[in-house]
């Protein structure tokens, strides 16, 4: 697979990212519940106060996958890089844009100076826990996602 | 107990906040996993581009319980505002704080367009579990939290 660039996003590549996104929303059997909208979506990466980031792997020129990021903030560790979420298209699985694009965030969370990286995985998702093991990271199941929709 | 007021944290709250973050963690026998310093999360509350934000119950001038938050990014939702904690110190606990500052949590959100609020919780804390369904919160365990720390 030949040129490979993996790199930051740009407002111009929201539409795509959307793309991606729903693309895992299907995958998932939840296409409904994205009710993002692109105008929403560009303005909270690319305004005044920007919410989110994100690096895009780009294949000949067309995106493939995606980090999507932002910043938390732990009382116990300080800033940390939070993975929103890691996505490689169907059918470019396999081949390794899913490393390059952890390894790249890595990078840029540890030039930062983030206090670590967290994310989440399904349980019941082992290839990805098996990807994710590779990387020494630690697994905590112990708590349970609370959320209040309006 | 008279003289309740719930209002944004300010600069010179953060000693009494981690004072009260170092509570928790000692009764969660983690004592030694609180590494932030007064001075990150002065700058990361209060600096160019705040990161968090906190609510304080206030109670005959002494705080008493924190609400500490921040913006996430769901890629499927959009801006949503997660509790990172939610404190009362134990010496006060069963008198009404937690709700107070979570209610009015709820109303600021819902005053900056937030698109819900999501939070965590044990999954063995039943107390915690009981007082959140009571907002008709949703609950998944389907997700394990991972971590790089560096």
């Amino acid at each position: 697979m030949d040129n490979v660039v993996i790199r930051a996003a740009r407002k111009e590549d929201c539409p795509r990212i959307l793309e991606l996104i729903k693309e895992l929303a299907l995958y998932e059997k939840a296409p409904d519940e994205v009710t993002v909208t692109l105008e929403e979506m560009e303005a909270c990466g690319f305004g005044e106060k920007p919410v989110w980031g994100s690096l895009v792997a780009e294949v000949n020129g067309e995106i493939l996958g995606i980090a999507l990021y932002y910043d938390r903030y732990s009382t116990w560790k300080g800033r940390r890089l939070y993975l929103e979420d890691l996505i490689v298209t169907e059918s470019a699985r396999g081949l390794g844009l899913g490393k390059k694009l952890l390894d790249e965030l890595i990078v840029y969370a540890k030039e930062n100076k983030y206090h670590g990286m967290v994310w989440q995985v399904l349980d019941w998702n082992e290839p990805a826990i098996n990807f994710y093991k590779k990387y020494n990271a630690e697994f905590d199941g112990e708590w349970v996602n609370v959320s209040l929709n309006f």
